[in-house]
Order: C-alpha cells, then structure tokens, then sequence
C-alpha cells in the first residue's frame, strides 16, 4: 500500500465539487508521478463538515469557499499548523497576501496560489519560478473572461453592452450578479497579486485603481475598428519612472479599458480567454494565453497546485507508459501542380485522387502559357493513401514537375 | 556573511558568457530570493578549466557545451557526484534523456532543462508541474525561431527562400550554418523531449519523423494567402487512436511545414518567436510564446533553472522592495465628443487640449443633422493635464454630451 496524502476541502461550490472529481478521476495518475496517493480527507461546506477534524486529518487544505471571512482564519490555523495550503482566493490574498505569505514561511509550509489569477493561464508559476529574480517592467493582462467575451461580443456584432452581457449570461461566461466583474474589480484584484510578485513589493487591492467596460458603446468599437484598434479590459502592473512623471520611482497598477496596436501580443486574445504578457529586459516578453476560469479550469489549477506541493521539485519521474510512436497520421494537404494546358488535366487528377479515397475541398487553376497550374487544398486523409495518390499523379503524362505539397493544420483535427 | 551556492559552468560560448554576465547581474537580487549568495566556481572551455576540479567545487553545474560528446560524460558524472544539473542540450536530452532522468532520481538531484527547448518559453515547467497528471491530448509547436523568421520574411517581402534565410543571417537569427534549423532537425528533437514529458513515454530523437522549410517556395505563400492560411514549421506531437489508424493506439511526433486556419493559436506568432499550444480535456488550452533562444533569452531561462533549484518550492520570500504606488501615469486618450454641429467646434477643442499640452494623432468628424461627432486619438500625456483639457472641453457651450474617453495602448509604451 502506497502512503497516503490526505487533502482537506474547505468549499464545495462550482470549483470544490469539480476538483473532487478530477482528484478522483485522476488518483491513479498522481499516484504514479508522485509515489503518494491523494485521498480526500474531509469537505467543509456552510452545512456540513468540522474544520478542526479536517485539519487534523490532513496533509494539505485546499480552500476554495471564496470571500474573506472565514477563509482568512481557516487559511491562517492551517499555515500555523504546519498544513500546505492551495487557495484560489484572490480577494484573500489581494487584501490579506503579506500576513498569509509570512505564516507560510515561518511555519515552513507551502502557500501556493495559481488558480487566483488567470484561469488556466499559469502566471504565478512564471512569475515566482521562471523569472524568479528576474528584473520585470510589465505585466499586462486580460485576466477576466466575462469582460473579454463581452467586449468580443460587440465587437462582433455590433450589440449593446447590455445585450452581450445577456448573452455571456446565458452562456455561463457571467454570473447572475456580474458587477465585480464588470466594473473592474475582480481584475484589481488579480493584478494586485501579480504586481507583488513582479516587483517584489507590497500592493494592496485598495492601491489598484480600476475602471470598467459598463460605459463602452458599440459606437466605441466602431471607430475602433477604423482606427485599427482593438478594445479590451486591460490590467497593467509596471514600473513607473518617466520625466512626465516628476522624475517619481515607483509603480503603476490600474484596470481599465484601453484599445490596443494590431501588433500587441494580447490584440488577438477573443472571447471568454485570459492572458497575461510579461516584459523583462531579459527575455523580451512572454505572453501565456488559454481559457478563463470555468470550475473544471479552475480544478485544474489547483490540482497542479496541489501535486506540486507533493513532489520534491524537477524530478523527472520513470515513463509509466510504453506508447507505440506511430507514422501513418492523417492530414489534409494542399497540393501543387505544374501541368501542361490541356483538356482533362482535372479530371485525370481528381480521378487519381478519388480511387485513394482522397476528396478535394478547394481548387484554384491558373493558365500560364501552354503550362498551367492547378493547386487544391484536400480534406483529410491517411497519409499513406495521399502518398499513393500523389505517385499515380507524378506518372501522368502532362506533368511538368515534381507535384509539391504542404500539410495543412485545420480547425477540426478528428483526431 | 550568507551561505554561498556554487555553479560550475561547462562552455563558454554565446549562452554560456550570456549566463555568466546575467548570474554577475543578479546576485544580489538572488541572495534576497534564495538566502543564498551564488558564485561562479569555474568555468570549463576547449582550452582552459578542469571538469573534476569545477565538479569538486561546485553545488550546481551548467552544460550550455553542447553536442553529445563529452557534455553526456560530464553531466552523468555530475549526476552520480550528488550535484544539481541544468542544461540547454535538446541533442543530449532527445538521444540520452531516460539514463540521465534515472541518474538524477537514483542520485536525488535535480536535472533541469527549461533553456533545452522553446527559447523564452517556459513549457517544461508547465508540462512538469502546472499539467503534472493531466491528461494531455496534443502538444503543438513554433520552436524554431530561425525558420519562423524565414517563413515570415518571405510571406511579407514574397522573396525566395535564400534570400529570407540571407537576411536572417544578416540579423542573427540564423547560425552561418543554418542546416539543422532550416531541415527541421532542431525542432525534431525538441518536440522528442516535449512528447516524452506530455505523454509519459519514452521518445528518442530518432522515432520524430521531420521536413524543412528549403523547399517552400513564394508561390506557396501567395497561394496560402488566397486559401486564408498561415504557413508555419510545426512541430505535433499528439496521441492516436484514429480509425484511419486502423485502431492503433499510440503517438505520433513530427515536424512538417504546415499551414495554420487564420484562428489557430499559433497562426498569429510572427519573426523569430517560438510558441507552443498544449491542449488537454481538463484546461481545453495554453499557448505560450515569447522570443526564440538569443544568447540572453537562453542564458535568462537558465538562470531561471538554477534559482528553482536553490530554493524549495512554492515559497513567496518577504518583499524586499517598498516602492510607492503611483497614480498619476501617462496615457494615449480616445476622446469621444458629441457637439453642434457649428463652426468653429473642432478648432476650440484643439485650442483647449493644446492649452494642456495634449496634441492630436488623428481626427474622425461625422455630420449628424444639425449635431456632429468628433472622435480623436491624442498622442501620450501625463493623465493629469488630459483630465484637465477635459474639464475645459465638457464646459464648452458646444458639448451635447459629456465628453467620453478611452485609453489607448500604443506600440512604444516610452517607459
């Protein structure tokens, strides 16, 4: 029998019940990369369960109740009791971070916090392990997806914002009561956290000044699109230290909508996405971008917090698996051909084609002279039957050239 | 006098002066993370330093050597002597990667390798501790920032494949001998490594079938362009249980030219960058992107390496900074002005704004009847004198409307 790792629940609302049974789905796996096998070791709710005997009965809490009371003194008697804490509570940690970070290290346990900022989008871990020491200017991020879907909405249509917040409501990409997402604050509270940790300095939620999209109009999206701008809530954490600003040091930390370049890495992140762009002199910038919260997302996070605070770090653990590396994948093609200028070149080709179950989905022939050329962009096939195909049409008497192809990636991969 | 933390550095090249100027850079900064104090304990080249004298001496040692032969002896031999190995060597982890994972858990040491693949991007540490345990799907690469960068120049300039790869030359993006990049066997064995993370399953160099990008020609982009694709070397590493498969179960890793629907999260990563796409049930999505491996970039994600392996995991050290959070930063303004449609309008406006020092970067007026809208972009200003000329424009006898605003982000932030 393998050890155990006992993880205590405090919270079992969209996030706790979806990370029970990913923990569940996945106690196997864990166990294999980490040598432990998770167990869970008590649910708190507002209705049932005893937070003494779960902290007792565990190596690890994880809260995920939200709000600051009674998640404060819950996260604080865990630290202090030598427990690992997993929170994905941001106003917690936007208003309370300092006191908690404190208890972490002077009891020797982990607080980790992933799930807090960004969805899926694993900024944390970048910020307090990749650049960890590194020098950053920036952090700008869209890091609240009921904004974002929002805004996308209406740049899309052309609707109100009345109307797209409808829509992102019925969707579930907003809550019934959105206000703390479309005013702001939730993304303050976010960027907050991400502004300690970029610049290893205290910030306070009541230091991030915030504006939100409840006055943007599809008006604004339109000379938008003129001005060849794109509009999104934007939160930027940087460091301030401009002549326009007084020769004064310090850093900026605010939220508001602002249109963006064409060219800026977050102008293409659409609809319920987060992302997050870091600039450091360093290594230039790196932008993460992947879906906005959901409570399967938000488990997800929580559960890489979670086995995490399990491993000894950078171990590369045994394969567990013996997969088969496999060469005969199907894909779609685009195909190039250099023909003579002749009746039946289609016909010959596409009957080639066809007896290898290969389909056309597009065709543009062009006449160059006596020589034209065909070029077709096929739906997808096994390659081994592709291959087939493209040696009976090299054969043909009216090629020019050697047929060229390239494989093309689609939006439905089928696999 | 705090503790020291000694890194012997195996080559001296590109990456390894790069690290060895960064780690100079930091070390204050990383004795405040880690409570420890780093040193460079050696430096072993082609024609000075001794390997058993730096391994002696050192905590930690960096092979940026690269190649196969000896870096393979020197860092198994730093392995089994109990010392912590981070190195960039994508040839050395994709031939040899399973004896040296297993020498590093035998021996409890660290092996990292974060530089190895994808230049600024941090997706070894995702696929090893954010998705430790998750299922994952697919794994999809730009990580060849040399061929990124060709494809790109010749989309844009519609010039042929040598002269794209003579300019990268010319700016650095490409080695005087780029064979390995442009043929696709750089990006081979960096996506070996990222299958044999994703999938837990060993994969060696030569089980990833690879195509270069010498034989794309501009007419494949122009073509490319009338399809509505990008054309990108993509690297797929990805599970297979297809029924054109013929029901194998397994995976398939490879790297091909490919063309991208304008909607892929890659389709949008221009010039020399590197991003890579991880898809998985539990988190739909990550991509990540940034610059490809520049001497900085790489020798940043070592360093990067070599403070995770210093301190424990998931600890947020005290803030050593107390900056001031500043309020008053400056902005580029959308302003959106509902007026009479009267003479004399667009010239007071310009008059109150010119008064505050905000100048006009462009200017839209519409006629409505007998009211107009004027809506401008204004060049950056301290946010102060942008509110005051607003104050003075909204008491304007003209105005129909309050005065409504919208900040812009622009290319160069001048921070």
């Amino acid at each position: 029998m393998p050890e155990t790792f006992d993880v205590g629940l405090l919270g079992h609302g969209t996030v706790g019940s979806a990370f029970a049974e990913l923990l569940d789905a996945r106690t196997e796996q864990i166990e294999t990369t980490t040598g432990l096998r998770p167990r869970l070791s008590g649910v708190l709710t507002r209705s049932r369960g005893d937070f003494d005997e779960i902290l007792a009965a565990s190596d690890l809490i994880v809260e995920v109740m939200g709000g600051v009371d009674p998640a404060r003194e819950y996260v604080l008697r865990a630290l202090r009791a030598g427990k690992h804490v997993v929170t994905a509570n941001k106003q917690l940690l936007s208003r309370h971070g300092e006191e908690l970070w404190a208890a972490a290290r002077e009891h020797g346990v982990q607080l980790r916090f992933e799930a807090s900022v960004g969805g899926v989008v694993p900024v944390i871990r970048v910020l307090q392990e990749t650049l960890a020491a590194a020098h950053i200017d920036r952090v700008t991020g869209i890091v609240n997806g009921t904004t974002n879907f929002i805004l996308s909405e209406m740049a899309r249509t052309g609707e109100a914002f009345s109307s797209a917040l409808a829509e992102a409501q019925r969707l579930g990409y907003a809550e019934a009561d959105p206000t703390d997402d479309v005013n702001g604050a939730d993304a303050a509270a976010k960027m907050a956290i991400l502004a300690r940790l970029a610049f290893d300095t205290p910030v306070h939620l009541d230091q991030v000044s915030y504006e939100g999209i409840e006055q943007i109009t599809p008006d604004d999206l339109e000379y938008a699109r003129e001005f060849g701008l794109g509009l999104k809530l934007i939160g930027t954490a940087e460091r301030i230290g401009h002549p326009t600003n007084e020769g004064r040091s310090g850093i900026s930390v605010r939220v508001h909508p602002a249109f963006l370049y064409p060219g800026h890495p977050l102008a293409s992140v659409a609809g319920p996405f987060n992302a997050v762009t870091i600039e450091s002199p360093a290594i230039t910038e790196i932008t993460i971008s992947g879906p906005g919260a959901g409570g399967p997302q938000t488990a997800s996070a929580v559960l890489g917090d979670v086995i995490s605070a399990m491993i000894p770090p950078a171990s590369t653990p045994e394969t567990s698996q013996r997969l088969p590396v496999v060469t005969d994948v199907a894909s779609a093609f685009y195909l190039h051909l250099d023909v003579d200028d002749e009746p039946g070149v289609l016909a010959q080709v596409a009957a080639a084609l066809g007896a290898h179950g290969v389909s056309v989905k597009s065709v543009v022939q062009k006449g160059l002279g006596d020589q034209a050329r065909l070029v077709m962009v096929l739906h997808r096939v096994p390659e081994r039957q592709f291959m087939a195909a493209l040696d009976e049409i090299a054969d043909l008497g009216f090629m020019r050239s050697r047929p060229r192809f390239i494989r093309v990636i689609e939006e439905e991969f089928g696999v």
